[in-house]
């Protein structure tokens, strides 16, 4: 198997960068757009042989260093009693929002070998496909919470963010469920065969060092300290404000995903020696989108970059824009696997 | 005239912090919301008699120590050559999004005299009724650039980023002219009686610190420069991303606008002691929609950092939420009026 990305994660020397594309099963590829006029999409998020043929669909395109499991940040939410539709250009919708005491009584935490079989199954066929490790992911409990809280799309998170500010009591009780529910979840990945797993903060972003350490630090550290018994790489990525990166690596994760908008040095150098991390990113999708010289001039300064850190995955600082051009993903990967090894 | 406001931006001794909040004028106003029954966002901004009666709005109610006056960001669009409509609930949608040399070229520098007469008079008639200084705005060049080239709304500036990477020249002329048509502008604003000036570039933090030293750096210093001759208070706000800051500083204005995701001590010292500047923030704009205990002690700590500063003027990190109940505004203004002046 190649192990580069492992090797990456755990701070091991490796022949060359490893590169995967947050995404890179997706609607950027003409054979994704293909397969998704058949079913919708959680129809193949929740057909195992459905989802293992989207995880490996770039796989034979291109030689990215890992696979990600084709999946959605909402599958738990129905077994966990909050049902939602997903409404094609908005996103998930949830039926009955978590705005009170009642609301939170009717959720429960999550089981996964009994909500999410399909999930499960599609990491074993996986398993007996693939000649990179898998990664598994979720999102983080405020991630979860906002899609919760809001109902719908929201751009600033006004609601969640009120719940955590006015009403902590139940703000607490929503994150420890979400967060047991995290846990098990990942752990339940991992268990099944996920080689890695990535808990995706996207929204995180919105709140600041001082309202993460009262609101979620003690949750996260929870989540981070189940999944470390399982001895496998744990890829934190939140979104959004750069500053929150400390507190980011103070809460957990093996690897510190960072989103394009601070350098891999400056985020580094913002975080202190003291924290033994290897770091993942950090092109600005619309860098890919754009491609040209200022694509392949920023993907030289990251890899330059990441050959001083101790272990560094490359990546792009959030997801592959889905009108991405083929051309620029195979040129984007050319310069990573043919750049020199040493700087 | 109470000019403790004008103090504070100048770091000179003030006997209270002041207070102003960004989109004071505005919808949280049960009056507001019952004279805008009987006319149009675009009537309100462009009827100098009706945007004055909205300006001063607020200061009938509280003891604000500075008016803002009451316009849209967009009021530049349509004299540029850019016309567009204000769609409830979406925002501006813009008829011919700029996007190529040949849209570019349907584009014109604003004339404020000739363009905007009835912002020019709006200011002349708050400036005979108003016992406070006056703040003047625009939006800053990227900002307005977004709104420009996305055509409508978007979560991603997608395409905005993917113009300044790809196509340089075409980005750099479109910078000009905005940058030309912003100082213009706030030179006018000044001209006209404003006391001081806000430049708003709500959505830059969506860009690295490298990729505004290159495409945003060298036209804002241009703009700040330009203003300097006016010797009155620019107050430069960017949000989104706080490792920004630095940058921001390094443009200019005397007195820098920060957003909630930081705390004003993180943020003075990530920009040193060099620089000297006045800040002005930065409760998160949830906190007072959430109320309560969560508001007063964040308001007790950010008034107690902006003690050691050399100039702090309170304000929200973001524009205050329409659904803000008058109550907390109320609180809000207790806290910081009655606030004891020694730390």
């Amino acid at each position: 198997m190649n192990d580069r990305f492992l090797k990456a994660c755990r701070r091991e020397p490796v022949d060359r960068t490893p590169i995967w594309v947050m995404r890179q099963a997706g609607r950027y590829l003409p054979e994704y757009r293909e397969l998704r006029k058949k079913c919708t999409m959680m129809e193949a998020v929740t057909t195992p042989e459905i989802a293992a043929e989207i995880t490996l669909q770039p796989l034979q395109r291109f030689p990215f260093d890992a696979a990600i499991l084709f999946s959605d940040l909402t599958v738990p939410f129905t077994p966990m009693g909050a049902p939602f539709d997903l409404k094609e250009g908005v996103g998930p919708v949830v039926h009955h929002p978590v705005r009170s005491a009642s609301d939170l009584a009717r959720l429960r935490r999550l089981e996964p070998a009994a909500d999410l079989p399909y999930v499960l199954e599609t990491i074993k066929i996986l398993k007996g496909e693939l000649k990179v490790p898998l990664i598994g992911f979720t999102g983080a409990p405020f991630t979860l919470a906002s899609y919760m809280i809001e109902g719908g799309p929201s751009k600033d998170l006004r609601l969640t963010r009120r719940m955590m500010y006015s009403e902590p009591t139940l703000w607490h009780s929503l994150m420890e469920i979400l967060s047991d529910s995290v846990a098990a979840y990942l752990g339940a990945q991992m268990d099944a065969g996920a080689d890695a797993v990535q808990l995706f903060d996207s929204w995180v972003g919105v709140l600041s060092e001082a309202a993460y350490r009262e609101f979620l630090l003690p949750h996260m550290r929870v989540i981070f300290e189940k999944l470390a018994t399982y001895r496998k790489p744990v890829i934190h990525f939140g979104t959004g404000n750069p500053t929150l990166l400390p507190i980011l690596a103070e809460a957990g994760g093996s690897v510190l995903g960072v989103d394009w908008r601070i350098s891999l040095t400056d985020a580094s150098a913002s975080i202190g020696r003291s924290v033994e991390l290897a770091f993942q990113g950090n092109l600005d999708p619309a860098l890919l989108l754009a491609g040209g010289p200022a694509m392949e001039n920023a993907t030289h300064r990251i890899l330059a970059e990441g050959r001083k850190l101790p272990g560094h995955i490359f990546n792009l600082g959030h997801g592959i824009f889905p009108d991405t051009p083929l051309a620029h993903m195979e040129a984007l990967i050319k310069l990573v696997t043919e750049a020199p090894v040493a700087a």
